[in-house]
């Protein structure tokens, strides 16, 4: 029988790009998004021990098996005047779902961003994620609708700089 | 009669922070959102020019008078794997609004974007903007439905995080 308690949450060292990778393909894959993934482990592992990073990343293990994880970053909100903690991606490999990692993950995540002095965590959700929106719902989130996400990239970014 | 021409785009500097403050409070202003607008000029001074900064701003200037700003920040792609650059606000100042500051400051912020290089520029936008929808399809954005935002703070943030 696994329980919550067998979960353990840790902050990610050199070496865990190759599971972070494999987290954020899950949610990807989720997404139906995999076909524009080009992130790869040697990009993780740069991001996160490079002098002055902006991300940080959690892992979750079970019994010392790395199953989920989280990737947060630094951000800033105009309104407030000061940095926040942006949650990029909260992760878990399919075969260790409904086993309460999420919610560990969730969890230690708070804990960080108070540690660092951060007066707010926010994300962005689908808004067909029924189920997400009930667990974030639980922990006391507001989920607020009416958001539409702009890009620009690739062409259009460089005719758009000239 | 006033002329894209006469109007420039600079980067911050140190004093900028009172405009900014006008800049940002006048599209909190827009979204009926002053009610939470708790940043001061010593905020954004702060956040801009401390070592190791997460965010960078750009200030539009009609005639040397400031019209405008962009306050954008670093972000990540757990999808790319790489840092790409996130558009936290980009105002006007209402009496100057319909002369083209907004091109003049996104086209600045593309230039940065590339300066630095950054493949990407994303930001958030309120779905009953259908101004501002058109005007950022203009530039080549790609605008996507269907996002939720959430956010954790203030005591729930704290009971998540014991």
């Amino acid at each position: 029988m696994i329980t919550v308690r067998e979960i353990a949450v840790r902050e990610a060292r050199p070496g865990d790009g190759a599971i972070l990778m494999r987290t954020t393909f899950a949610l990807a894959d989720n997404h139906d998004m995999t076909d524009t993934f080009t992130a790869t482990v040697e990009d993780f592992e740069f991001a996160l021990f490079r002098p002055d990073p902006v991300i940080g990343a959690l892992i979750a293990e079970i019994d010392g098996e790395a199953v989920g994880g989280v990737v947060w970053h630094r951000s800033f909100s105009t309104n407030r005047g000061k940095e926040i903690m942006y949650l990029e991606d909260i992760s878990v490999l399919p075969e260790h779902r409904g086993k309460g990692v999420g919610m560990a993950l969730m969890r230690k995540t708070a804990e960080v961003a108070m540690a660092k002095g951060y007066p707010s965590i926010y994300w962005l959700m689908m808004d067909w994620n029924e189920k997400g929106e009930r667990f974030y719902q639980r922990l006391g989130a507001e989920v607020e609708a009416g958001m539409k996400i702009c890009r620009l990239h690739g062409d259009a970014l460089k005719a758009l700089a000239q």
